[in-house]
């Protein structure tokens, strides 16, 4: 059997999966797999029972990730193929599941095909990817990788209230060794990490392409709290004498905006994102011209030099409309994270087992991928054509697009 | 005695009934004097008492307004020289009180100075011109006019909780004959409506000089609550998918603004405000693309058909900025009020008067005025030099300034 073939012949073991994983996460209109809890532990036994049915040898660790290992016998370093279970609340079936699936069912058409990969395989369930559950994202990946935060096994369970800690361990997991500075992994060890995952954006329905291959994963700076002081005065303040917090808002946004445009247009990609813009409620008037404002800002982009020179245009801006509004701008509270860079090697080699014809893009979001490409681990992603965006009960992957991205990671995998 | 001594020689009287206003309103850091309560009641004594020593007849009015009249035997129509005694809470000692102490100190000028005026005069001390009691401004003359809108003597007052029916009957009005939609006084019979006000702006002391002829009393429209309606998103949403309500709101802004400027600089003065101006608090998010946004609009103009062509200038900006941001903007409750042009013969009187050095501005703010000129009252107002404008405890007007006004309005009284 060719690998297209054998490829083509897991299709019902996929649909089969998703529709298991779906009909775990029920909670109409969307699909909700709790981090830790139920929802997430059925979607973990639900594979690991299927790669034990393909031979595949099932382990957890201390952040209570699931292993499923193929011991091809190769001496090579494993190739780890992780993405997530858990979801958001009430969002869709295919931001996270989706990549797991991928990973399974890449290893049944090899088998099926009789082709031996160039390395032995993991494919990885990593828990709690998503933020919502402890205001932190990307958790499971952190505990292999020895990258959480300080104080995040204390942080609490949105819905039950537990502590991580207490999560991990409700699941079989050992927190105490995770306060250990040296990684369950050693990323040295590890000889690439792939991951399938849905696109967040629509640029593959735009570019009509099933799978792109990722470029990057962004990094951010973050201000959540940004706050402008002016002046409050009454309407009938003329313009020359006004210092309007409120306006000073709008120009810092446009002004930001009109530098995402400027670098995208200069090729080099970004984000700007203000989800908190307002003047303070308890003051609202339709008569005076507001003196404080807030905002939040995300700024986001996909080269270390780049997020950097990003933020000293911020610095400059800030003093540019803070200057001509007459307003001090205080960016506040600032936070961090670096770029996760993909492997040009791994990306060769997806574009040649893809036949040349995917587009490469940037990732919309971050993922666990970010982690290892930041513990120095060789780092690709395939992203899969997917309507309406995640986070969401409208997410829509096409069961076939994602049958594309397992035909280019399987014969990747065939080397 | 000339006039200018003889107003001069007032300067003891003016100095000493702001004291005496200022002592009824005491209420540190600023100025409290309530509306059909204690502190307005006791000014409307103080000046009563004042006006009879100076031989003035006194009565009320069913709205309980307080007319101060020099009966000189002429049979021209009387001239009414009005303003009010109420303050904002915590406010200012000078935003009305100035104005009829002002039309007390003329008549004593003129006295003084043995000179019979053009017309019998009456001061009118008006009712709660300030919106902040009942969130309606301006009381007295409507009432004066019938011009209060349907419901108003049902409103309830802010402190006390009374109607406004209950309110003026506590001061000796009659609201029963409120009802009625015969004016008070018919305008008719007024020769002509005068106020002295301190600026609510600082243009005054821009120019140097303490007293400005007025040339129109601004009118608006307002929209309370302007509704934008994007698509919520992603922060990894590319800009060319994105639908930011948020960004939508500060593009109308900065659309509003820039229209504002161009029109002053085109010699058409005007103002917006946007006091309320903010995301939804309940969806604060720092990595959403906000699908909502409030804002609120004040736009005001001196000329009816300025506020005309400006409405339909604010229906041509929300259409481009919903087409270009692809949102929808809903403007939502409209509310407007009519300008309150100044007639050019008494400006042209104050100008004489003053020896044409006065400078000539729009009022920042609204004014009973505003009421006498719509009732077809020919109108004029003299702007008091005043610093960090009013509505708050740090309201500052020299009392040189005043007498500059209360000569200007004694040598236009004289005829």
């Amino acid at each position: 059997m060719t690998i297209t073939d054998a490829v083509a012949a897991q299709q019902p073991l996929v649909q089969r999966l998703l529709d298991d994983v779906a009909e775990i996460g029920r909670d109409p209109p969307g699909i909700t797999r709790d981090a830790y809890g139920p929802g997430e532990n059925l979607a973990h036994a639900l594979l690991a029972e299927t790669a034990r049915d393909l031979g595949l040898r099932c382990s957890g660790d201390a952040g209570a990730n699931l292993a499923m290992r193929w011991d091809t016998g190769s001496g090579a370093k494993p190739i780890l193929i992780g993405s997530h279970l858990d979801s958001v609340v009430q969002g869709g079936n295919f931001d996270g599941a989706a990549g797991v699936i991928a990973g399974i069912a890449a290893i049944a058409a090899l088998k099926a095909a009789g082709i031996a990969p160039r390395a032995p395989i993991e494919v990885l369930a990593l828990r709690c990817e998503e933020a919502v559950w402890f205001g932190l994202g990307l958790i499971g990946s952190r505990c292999l990788l020895a990258r959480l935060p300080d104080g995040a096994l204390d942080l609490r369970h949105a819905r039950t209230g537990a502590t991580l800690a207490e999560s991990i361990a409700a699941c079989g997991g050992d927190p105490a060794r995770l306060r250990d500075a040296t990684p369950l992994r050693d990323p040295a060890s590890i000889g690439a990490y792939v991951e399938v995952h849905i696109e967040q954006a629509p640029q593959l329905i735009e570019a009509g392409a099933p799978v792109g291959l990722c470029l990057a994963n962004p990094g951010n700076v973050r201000h959540p709290f940004i706050r402008i002081t002016g002046e409050e005065a009454h309407t009938g303040l003329p313009h020359r004498f006004r210092r309007d917090a409120a306006l000073a808002g709008a120009d810092l946004a446009l002004e930001l905006e009109k530098l995402w445009l400027a670098e995208e247009a200069a090729g080099r990609p970004m984000a700007i994102t203000i989800g908190r813009f307002h003047t303070p409620s308890e003051r609202h008037s339709l008569t005076s011209v507001s003196g404080s404002f807030t905002m939040s800002l995300d700024l986001r982009a996909y080269a270390p030099a780049h997020l950097t020179a990003l933020e000293q245009r911020l610095g400059e801006i800030v003093a540019t409309v803070a200057g001509r509004r007459g307003v001090t701008i205080e960016l506040g509270t600032r936070s961090a994270a670096a770029p996760g860079p993909m492997d040009a090697m791994i990306l060769a080699g997806f574009e040649a087992a893809s036949g040349a014809a995917a587009p490469r893009l940037n990732s919309p979001g971050s993922h666990d991928a970010n982690n290892f490409a930041a513990a120095g681990v060789p780092t690709g992603m395939l992203l899969v054509r997917n309507a309406n965006g995640s986070h969401n009960p409208y997410e829509s992957m096409d069961t076939g697009d994602l049958m594309a991205a397992i035909h280019v990671l399987a014969r990747w995998l065939a080397g």
